[in-house]
Protein backbone atom coordinates (compact mmCIF):
# COMPACT_ATOMS: atom_id res chain seq x y z
CA UNK A 1 0.00 0.00 0.00
CA UNK A 2 1.31 3.26 -0.95
CA UNK A 3 1.16 5.54 1.84
CA UNK A 4 2.95 9.22 1.81
CA UNK A 5 6.12 8.49 3.29
CA UNK A 6 5.00 10.54 6.68
CA UNK A 7 2.16 8.59 7.06
CA UNK A 8 4.26 5.62 6.48
CA UNK A 9 6.44 6.59 9.07
CA UNK A 10 3.93 7.07 11.66
CA UNK A 11 1.90 3.83 10.79
CA UNK A 12 5.64 2.22 11.42
CA UNK A 13 5.96 4.22 14.31
CA UNK A 14 2.16 2.60 15.95
CA UNK A 15 3.35 -0.53 15.07
CA UNK A 16 6.12 -0.27 17.86
CA UNK A 17 3.70 -0.21 20.41
CA UNK A 18 2.87 -3.74 22.16
CA UNK A 19 0.27 -5.74 20.62
CA UNK A 20 -0.31 -3.41 17.50
CA UNK A 21 -0.19 -4.90 13.89
CA UNK A 22 -0.49 -2.91 10.66
CA UNK A 23 -4.11 -2.53 11.02
CA UNK A 24 -4.27 -1.62 14.22
CA UNK A 25 -1.45 1.14 13.57
CA UNK A 26 -2.85 2.20 10.39
CA UNK A 27 -6.20 3.03 12.08
CA UNK A 28 -4.26 5.01 14.69
CA UNK A 29 -2.03 7.11 12.30
CA UNK A 30 -5.33 8.04 10.10
CA UNK A 31 -7.36 8.71 12.93
CA UNK A 32 -4.24 11.39 13.96
CA UNK A 33 -4.95 13.38 11.16
CA UNK A 34 -8.38 14.10 11.90
CA UNK A 35 -7.34 15.89 15.43
CA UNK A 36 -6.75 19.37 15.77
CA UNK A 37 -3.36 20.21 15.78
CA UNK A 38 -3.31 20.92 19.24
CA UNK A 39 -3.87 17.25 20.19
CA UNK A 40 -1.48 16.13 18.10
CA UNK A 41 1.53 18.57 18.97
CA UNK A 42 0.33 17.48 22.76
CA UNK A 43 1.01 14.15 21.96
CA UNK A 44 4.22 14.44 20.29
CA UNK A 45 5.21 17.15 23.78
CA UNK A 46 3.94 14.05 25.69
CA UNK A 47 6.09 11.41 24.04
CA UNK A 48 9.56 13.28 24.62
CA UNK A 49 8.78 14.83 27.99
CA UNK A 50 7.97 11.50 29.66
CA UNK A 51 10.67 10.08 28.08
CA UNK A 52 13.08 12.77 29.45
CA UNK A 53 11.24 13.92 32.50
CA UNK A 54 10.67 10.01 34.08
CA UNK A 55 13.32 8.83 35.71
CA UNK A 56 13.95 6.01 38.76
CA UNK A 57 13.26 7.22 42.09
CA UNK A 58 16.75 6.82 44.13
CA UNK A 59 14.67 4.97 46.78
CA UNK A 60 12.62 2.52 45.56
CA UNK A 61 13.71 1.98 41.64
CA UNK A 62 10.25 3.04 40.67
CA UNK A 63 9.26 5.40 38.34
CA UNK A 64 9.92 9.56 39.26
CA UNK A 65 9.77 12.86 37.79
CA UNK A 66 11.72 13.65 41.41
CA UNK A 67 14.41 12.24 42.95
CA UNK A 68 12.76 10.60 45.35
CA UNK A 69 9.00 9.36 44.18
CA UNK A 70 5.98 10.31 45.61
CA UNK A 71 5.25 7.44 47.89
CA UNK A 72 8.89 6.91 49.15
CA UNK A 73 8.41 10.72 50.35
CA UNK A 74 4.94 10.23 51.47
CA UNK A 75 5.37 10.12 55.13
CA UNK A 76 2.14 8.98 56.01
CA UNK A 77 2.39 5.56 54.63
CA UNK A 78 2.73 2.11 56.64
CA UNK A 79 6.42 2.32 57.68
CA UNK A 80 6.13 -1.25 58.82
CA UNK A 81 5.73 -2.80 55.28
CA UNK A 82 7.47 -2.85 52.01
CA UNK A 83 6.70 -4.57 48.96
CA UNK A 84 9.10 -6.25 46.58
CA UNK A 85 7.97 -6.02 42.50
CA UNK A 86 10.13 -6.72 39.56
CA UNK A 87 8.61 -3.70 37.42
CA UNK A 88 7.55 0.06 38.17
CA UNK A 89 4.46 -0.70 36.62
CA UNK A 90 3.06 -3.42 39.12
CA UNK A 91 3.78 -0.26 41.84
CA UNK A 92 0.48 1.21 39.39
CA UNK A 93 -1.45 -1.90 39.40
CA UNK A 94 -0.53 -2.27 43.35
CA UNK A 95 -1.63 1.18 44.45
CA UNK A 96 -5.02 1.10 42.63
CA UNK A 97 -6.10 -1.49 44.68
CA UNK A 98 -6.38 0.98 47.93
CA UNK A 99 -5.28 -1.22 50.43
CA UNK A 100 -1.33 -1.98 50.34
CA UNK A 101 -0.13 1.47 52.33
CA UNK A 102 3.56 0.58 52.68
CA UNK A 103 6.25 1.42 50.78
CA UNK A 104 7.52 -0.43 47.70
CA UNK A 105 11.43 -1.45 45.78
CA UNK A 106 11.61 -2.36 42.17
CA UNK A 107 14.44 -5.03 41.23
CA UNK A 108 16.32 -4.21 38.41
CA UNK A 109 16.10 -8.42 37.09
CA UNK A 110 15.44 -11.78 38.17
CA UNK A 111 17.72 -14.08 39.39
CA UNK A 112 18.20 -16.20 35.94
CA UNK A 113 21.42 -18.11 35.96
CA UNK A 114 20.65 -19.66 32.29
CA UNK A 115 20.15 -15.74 30.83
CA UNK A 116 23.28 -15.14 32.73
CA UNK A 117 21.83 -13.21 35.55
CA UNK A 118 23.27 -13.73 38.69
CA UNK A 119 21.96 -12.45 42.28
CA UNK A 120 25.11 -9.58 41.82
CA UNK A 121 23.41 -8.38 38.52
CA UNK A 122 19.86 -7.73 40.37
CA UNK A 123 20.09 -4.36 42.82
CA UNK A 124 19.98 -6.32 46.42
CA UNK A 125 22.84 -4.69 47.74
CA UNK A 126 20.11 -1.26 47.60
CA UNK A 127 17.21 -3.43 48.68
CA UNK A 128 19.18 -4.55 51.73
CA UNK A 129 20.45 -1.21 52.72
CA UNK A 130 17.08 0.61 52.51
CA UNK A 131 15.48 -2.65 54.80
CA UNK A 132 18.09 -2.08 56.72
CA UNK A 133 17.87 2.15 57.16
CA UNK A 134 14.15 1.68 57.03
CA UNK A 135 13.54 -0.88 59.85
CA UNK A 136 10.65 -2.65 58.30
CA UNK A 137 9.28 -5.57 60.10
CA UNK A 138 7.64 -7.03 56.87
CA UNK A 139 8.82 -7.85 53.64
CA UNK A 140 6.09 -8.82 51.03
CA UNK A 141 7.48 -10.30 47.83
CA UNK A 142 5.21 -9.96 44.52
CA UNK A 143 7.32 -11.02 41.95
CA UNK A 144 6.01 -13.37 39.27
CA UNK A 145 5.05 -16.89 39.38
CA UNK A 146 7.83 -17.84 37.24
CA UNK A 147 10.50 -19.74 37.99
CA UNK A 148 13.07 -16.58 37.97
CA UNK A 149 10.42 -14.97 39.93
CA UNK A 150 10.31 -18.15 42.52
CA UNK A 151 14.53 -18.07 43.01
CA UNK A 152 14.69 -14.35 43.62
CA UNK A 153 12.19 -14.83 46.01
CA UNK A 154 13.88 -17.62 47.80
CA UNK A 155 17.41 -15.90 47.68
CA UNK A 156 15.74 -12.68 49.16
CA UNK A 157 13.84 -14.76 51.63
CA UNK A 158 17.63 -16.24 52.56
CA UNK A 159 19.30 -13.22 52.91
CA UNK A 160 17.14 -11.93 55.47
CA UNK A 161 17.00 -15.06 57.27
CA UNK A 162 18.32 -14.58 61.31
CA UNK A 163 16.99 -11.20 60.75
CA UNK A 164 13.71 -10.96 62.56
CA UNK A 165 12.14 -9.31 59.32
CA UNK A 166 8.96 -11.91 58.65
CA UNK A 167 9.44 -12.26 54.98
CA UNK A 168 5.69 -13.41 52.90
CA UNK A 169 5.08 -13.93 49.41
CA UNK A 170 1.81 -13.41 47.57
CA UNK A 171 -0.56 -15.99 47.70
CA UNK A 172 -0.75 -18.55 44.68
CA UNK A 173 -3.79 -20.09 43.38
CA UNK A 174 -7.01 -20.08 41.70
CA UNK A 175 -7.92 -16.93 40.11
CA UNK A 176 -11.09 -15.61 41.73
CA UNK A 177 -14.00 -16.30 38.67
CA UNK A 178 -12.30 -18.44 36.51
CA UNK A 179 -13.70 -21.97 35.15
CA UNK A 180 -11.61 -24.70 36.86
CA UNK A 181 -11.40 -26.58 33.53
CA UNK A 182 -8.79 -23.76 32.33
CA UNK A 183 -6.72 -24.01 34.89
CA UNK A 184 -2.80 -25.51 34.27
CA UNK A 185 -2.10 -28.60 36.41
CA UNK A 186 0.60 -26.76 38.09
CA UNK A 187 -1.57 -23.44 39.42
CA UNK A 188 -4.34 -26.57 40.00
CA UNK A 189 -1.99 -28.41 42.59
CA UNK A 190 -0.45 -24.92 43.97
CA UNK A 191 -3.78 -24.26 44.87
CA UNK A 192 -4.50 -27.95 46.54
CA UNK A 193 -1.03 -27.45 48.60
CA UNK A 194 -1.88 -23.66 49.96
CA UNK A 195 -5.78 -24.93 50.67
CA UNK A 196 -6.76 -23.13 53.87
CA UNK A 197 -9.61 -24.05 56.48
CA UNK A 198 -12.89 -22.41 55.95
CA UNK A 199 -14.05 -20.21 57.66
CA UNK B 1 -3.85 5.42 40.65
CA UNK B 2 -1.39 8.49 40.89
CA UNK B 3 1.21 8.48 37.90
CA UNK B 4 3.49 10.88 37.55
CA UNK B 5 2.57 13.67 36.11
CA UNK B 6 4.07 13.50 32.39
CA UNK B 7 2.81 9.56 32.36
CA UNK B 8 -0.20 10.88 33.06
CA UNK B 9 -0.43 12.87 30.57
CA UNK B 10 0.74 10.53 27.64
CA UNK B 11 -2.03 8.05 28.65
CA UNK B 12 -4.51 10.57 28.41
CA UNK B 13 -2.62 11.60 24.66
CA UNK B 14 -3.22 7.95 24.16
CA UNK B 15 -6.60 7.72 25.13
CA UNK B 16 -7.82 9.79 22.27
CA UNK B 17 -6.77 7.20 19.55
CA UNK B 18 -10.12 5.24 18.21
CA UNK B 19 -10.63 2.33 20.35
CA UNK B 20 -8.21 2.84 23.05
CA UNK B 21 -8.98 2.80 26.99
CA UNK B 22 -7.98 3.52 30.18
CA UNK B 23 -6.13 -0.21 30.47
CA UNK B 24 -4.89 0.07 27.00
CA UNK B 25 -3.90 4.08 27.04
CA UNK B 26 -1.51 2.84 30.54
CA UNK B 27 -0.09 -0.58 28.65
CA UNK B 28 1.26 1.75 25.55
CA UNK B 29 2.78 5.04 27.88
CA UNK B 30 4.57 2.47 29.74
CA UNK B 31 5.53 0.86 26.69
CA UNK B 32 6.79 3.99 25.30
CA UNK B 33 9.13 4.20 28.85
CA UNK B 34 11.23 1.07 27.82
CA UNK B 35 11.96 2.58 24.23
CA UNK B 36 15.40 4.11 23.54
CA UNK B 37 14.96 7.80 23.51
CA UNK B 38 15.65 7.76 19.22
CA UNK B 39 12.36 5.27 18.88
CA UNK B 40 10.38 7.82 21.21
CA UNK B 41 11.94 11.02 19.36
CA UNK B 42 10.97 9.29 16.26
CA UNK B 43 7.72 8.71 17.32
CA UNK B 44 7.40 12.07 18.56
CA UNK B 45 8.70 14.15 15.65
CA UNK B 46 6.92 11.42 13.00
CA UNK B 47 3.33 12.70 14.47
CA UNK B 48 4.18 16.65 13.71
CA UNK B 49 5.00 15.58 10.42
CA UNK B 50 2.28 13.79 9.64
CA UNK B 51 -0.04 16.59 10.51
CA UNK B 52 1.86 19.29 9.22
CA UNK B 53 3.19 17.71 6.32
CA UNK B 54 0.15 15.23 4.55
CA UNK B 55 -1.96 17.94 2.79
CA UNK B 56 -5.28 17.23 0.39
CA UNK B 57 -4.48 16.10 -2.79
CA UNK B 58 -5.95 19.39 -5.56
CA UNK B 59 -7.12 16.93 -7.74
CA UNK B 60 -8.41 14.04 -6.05
CA UNK B 61 -8.84 15.26 -2.53
CA UNK B 62 -7.00 12.29 -0.93
CA UNK B 63 -4.27 12.75 1.78
CA UNK B 64 -1.27 13.72 -0.09
CA UNK B 65 2.77 15.30 0.75
CA UNK B 66 2.44 17.05 -2.68
CA UNK B 67 0.26 19.21 -4.21
CA UNK B 68 -1.35 16.88 -6.70
CA UNK B 69 -0.92 12.81 -4.88
CA UNK B 70 1.10 9.88 -6.11
CA UNK B 71 -1.99 8.45 -7.73
CA UNK B 72 -3.50 11.53 -10.02
CA UNK B 73 0.19 12.33 -10.37
CA UNK B 74 0.41 8.55 -11.98
CA UNK B 75 0.22 8.74 -15.75
CA UNK B 76 0.20 4.97 -16.22
CA UNK B 77 -3.79 4.12 -14.69
CA UNK B 78 -6.66 3.64 -15.98
CA UNK B 79 -7.68 6.69 -17.61
CA UNK B 80 -11.45 5.63 -18.13
CA UNK B 81 -12.66 5.26 -14.59
CA UNK B 82 -12.54 7.26 -11.38
CA UNK B 83 -14.17 5.66 -8.02
CA UNK B 84 -15.62 8.21 -5.73
CA UNK B 85 -15.18 7.45 -2.09
CA UNK B 86 -16.05 9.46 0.95
CA UNK B 87 -12.62 8.66 3.33
CA UNK B 88 -9.56 9.55 2.37
CA UNK B 89 -8.52 5.92 3.93
CA UNK B 90 -11.13 4.78 1.63
CA UNK B 91 -8.83 4.70 -0.96
CA UNK B 92 -5.57 2.85 0.45
CA UNK B 93 -8.43 0.29 1.47
CA UNK B 94 -9.24 -0.07 -2.35
CA UNK B 95 -5.43 0.23 -3.63
CA UNK B 96 -5.14 -2.72 -1.42
CA UNK B 97 -6.63 -4.69 -3.55
CA UNK B 98 -4.26 -4.21 -6.40
CA UNK B 99 -6.43 -3.99 -9.31
CA UNK B 100 -8.02 -1.19 -9.73
CA UNK B 101 -5.85 0.93 -11.36
CA UNK B 102 -8.33 4.27 -12.34
CA UNK B 103 -8.68 7.05 -10.78
CA UNK B 104 -10.28 8.50 -6.96
CA UNK B 105 -12.25 11.17 -5.93
CA UNK B 106 -12.62 11.95 -2.64
CA UNK B 107 -15.97 13.94 -1.36
CA UNK B 108 -16.42 16.33 1.71
CA UNK B 109 -19.51 14.91 3.26
CA UNK B 110 -22.30 13.10 2.04
CA UNK B 111 -25.62 14.93 1.26
CA UNK B 112 -27.64 14.34 4.70
CA UNK B 113 -30.18 17.35 5.15
CA UNK B 114 -31.42 16.00 8.74
CA UNK B 115 -27.70 16.73 9.75
CA UNK B 116 -27.79 20.31 7.39
CA UNK B 117 -25.93 18.72 4.62
CA UNK B 118 -27.02 19.95 1.31
CA UNK B 119 -25.49 19.08 -1.93
CA UNK B 120 -23.98 22.51 -2.04
CA UNK B 121 -22.05 21.06 1.09
CA UNK B 122 -20.51 17.93 -0.88
CA UNK B 123 -17.27 19.30 -2.96
CA UNK B 124 -19.15 17.98 -6.59
CA UNK B 125 -18.50 21.09 -8.73
CA UNK B 126 -14.65 19.72 -8.45
CA UNK B 127 -15.88 16.63 -8.70
CA UNK B 128 -17.83 17.54 -12.03
CA UNK B 129 -14.99 19.47 -13.36
CA UNK B 130 -12.70 16.92 -12.99
CA UNK B 131 -15.37 14.69 -14.71
CA UNK B 132 -15.43 16.88 -18.10
CA UNK B 133 -11.71 17.54 -17.78
CA UNK B 134 -10.08 13.77 -17.56
CA UNK B 135 -13.09 12.45 -19.56
CA UNK B 136 -13.96 9.20 -17.86
CA UNK B 137 -15.79 6.54 -19.41
CA UNK B 138 -16.82 5.38 -15.98
CA UNK B 139 -17.92 6.52 -12.20
CA UNK B 140 -17.68 4.00 -9.93
CA UNK B 141 -19.87 5.01 -6.56
CA UNK B 142 -17.75 3.61 -3.44
CA UNK B 143 -19.56 5.11 -1.16
CA UNK B 144 -21.23 3.85 2.73
CA UNK B 145 -24.11 1.53 2.29
CA UNK B 146 -26.12 4.33 4.67
CA UNK B 147 -28.97 6.41 3.34
CA UNK B 148 -26.89 9.50 3.57
CA UNK B 149 -24.24 6.90 0.58
CA UNK B 150 -27.20 6.16 -1.00
CA UNK B 151 -28.98 9.33 -1.37
CA UNK B 152 -25.52 11.10 -2.18
CA UNK B 153 -24.61 7.96 -5.36
CA UNK B 154 -27.95 8.72 -6.84
CA UNK B 155 -27.61 12.44 -6.48
CA UNK B 156 -24.63 11.61 -8.71
CA UNK B 157 -26.24 9.71 -11.11
CA UNK B 158 -28.84 11.96 -11.08
CA UNK B 159 -25.68 15.23 -11.94
CA UNK B 160 -24.49 12.66 -14.64
CA UNK B 161 -27.46 11.91 -16.56
CA UNK B 162 -27.54 12.63 -20.06
CA UNK B 163 -23.79 12.11 -20.69
CA UNK B 164 -22.86 8.92 -21.85
CA UNK B 165 -20.34 8.17 -18.50
CA UNK B 166 -21.85 4.68 -17.07
CA UNK B 167 -22.05 5.13 -13.25
CA UNK B 168 -21.81 2.02 -11.62
CA UNK B 169 -21.18 1.60 -7.58
CA UNK B 170 -20.18 -1.16 -5.41
CA UNK B 171 -22.56 -4.59 -5.53
CA UNK B 172 -24.08 -4.96 -2.10
CA UNK B 173 -24.96 -8.38 -0.62
CA UNK B 174 -23.63 -11.44 1.78
CA UNK B 175 -20.29 -10.28 2.40
CA UNK B 176 -18.00 -13.70 1.76
CA UNK B 177 -17.99 -16.00 4.61
CA UNK B 178 -20.45 -14.96 7.04
CA UNK B 179 -23.14 -16.84 8.79
CA UNK B 180 -26.13 -16.17 7.20
CA UNK B 181 -27.93 -16.14 10.45
CA UNK B 182 -25.85 -13.25 11.62
CA UNK B 183 -27.39 -11.35 8.70
CA UNK B 184 -29.60 -8.20 9.26
CA UNK B 185 -32.63 -8.30 6.91
CA UNK B 186 -31.75 -5.56 4.66
CA UNK B 187 -28.51 -6.94 3.83
CA UNK B 188 -30.04 -10.25 3.18
CA UNK B 189 -33.26 -8.89 1.08
CA UNK B 190 -30.85 -6.73 -0.74
CA UNK B 191 -28.95 -9.99 -1.48
CA UNK B 192 -32.23 -11.22 -2.98
CA UNK B 193 -33.09 -8.82 -5.25
CA UNK B 194 -29.02 -8.32 -6.92
CA UNK B 195 -29.65 -12.27 -7.63
CA UNK B 196 -26.85 -12.96 -10.18
CA UNK B 197 -27.32 -16.05 -12.45
CA UNK B 198 -24.78 -19.25 -11.40
CA UNK B 199 -22.41 -19.04 -14.04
Amino acid sequence: MDFPETLYNLIECFKKLPGVGEKTAQRYALAMLDKDIEIVENFSNSLISTKTKIKRCSMCNGYSEENICFICSNEFRDKETICIVCEPKNIYMIEKLKFYTGYYFVLNNLISPLDGINPEDVNLENLLQLIEKQQFSEVILALKPTIEGETTSLYISKLLEGTNIRVTKLANGIPIGIDMSYLDELTLSTAFNNRNNVA
